[in-house]
């Protein structure tokens, strides 16, 4: 028996265990939960995931996997997308951790409201907008000072977050200023083949 | 020139890093940074860390290292804190990315608003009270199923998650009915030898 994700195509979060196992060749089956749908909160779901959150991994002898950051960290295990230098895979560990607490919860949230809830921009939370865009200046700094967020190659950092980043303007967020990561999600969307 | 860190000692997140490097034996510099009294937006922290946060861990060569869970991770690499299985290492992944994201932002804005901002618990945002309690049940039923939250011993989940949950009275969550939480507690408090 094969890995199996189980995800939402429109999520973000899970999108990036996908481009993950991809990136590395891993096979797995894709199991499309909708969060809209009510699908991660079925029974059956439940007793997976008991957080009734996806992406979630469950390996090939059913023991599961939640948090879309644990998930992409254990498939790359070993792999160049994990910096081998301690500081440096420490540094790339600081992103991920940013990513889930000071990036995703404004960036991807706006997303969430405007796209799918039907929210208009003028009704978002302000804090949402003024600190999404806290968020994508300090990314634009990082990223002035090389191609990729961690060391000279594509690593989990970038990953984790180009995924809600790349889709920052269907929450409000206009790109157009933010020169670096415009040129970072083209350059990230290259190496992980994205081309939707 | 030994480590330096820089850390707010009523703050959760920064007495994680404290903890793991006292279990380890790691030798180092506390610098009290006060986040109330605005110590974290001095020019000279910010050159530090741009992100205007403790804790911040500074190497003996001056490099900076951000984020509470990514500190001891890296303090803790190599060491019995972190459980050498592959899925074993990932659960705990799994819970320090979970506290960040469903845990630290109820229990710990909760008890910030109370006991720092004088707040009156009646006019808290009743989401943080809900999704506070929502974590707390989760994490007792993780500890009904063993003494630690992964494995049969003490990892960086556990100092991770007990410092909110060991404060979270302070932000008006009455821990009587979570049995398996306090007794979680007192043994985390005992490995760790913290008698405050």
């Amino acid at each position: 028996m094969t890995l199996r994700i189980y995800g939402d195509s429109i999520s973000g979060n899970c999108l990036k265990v996908k481009w993950t196992a991809d990136h590395l060749g891993v096979a797995y089956d894709w199991f499309e939960t909708s969060v809209i749908g009510g699908e991660t909160r079925t029974p059956a779901f439940l007793r997976l995931n008991p957080a009734g959150q996806v992406p979630l991994l469950v390996l090939s002898d059913g023991r599961p996997l939640a948090q879309s950051n644990a998930i992409i960290i254990y498939l790359a295990e070993g792999s160049d997308l994990i910096p081998s230098h301690p500081y440096v895979r420490a540094q790339m560990m600081q992103w991920l951790f940013w990513e889930q607490y000071s990036h995703e919860p404004y960036i991807a949230v706006a997303r969430f409201q405007m796209r799918y809830l039907g929210k208009p921009a003028a009704e978002l939370d302000p804090r949402l907008i003024e600190r999404g865009h806290g968020a994508l200046a300090r990314l634009e700094s990082a990223l002035t000072e090389g191609p990729f967020l961690v060391g000279p190659s594509l690593t989990l950092a970038d990953i984790s977050l180009v995924a809600y980043t790349r889709v920052a303007h269907e929450g409000g967020f206009d790109l157009s200023p933010y020169g670096a990561i415009r040129a970072w999600i083209a350059r990230v969307e290259a190496a992980l083949n994205i081309t939707d």
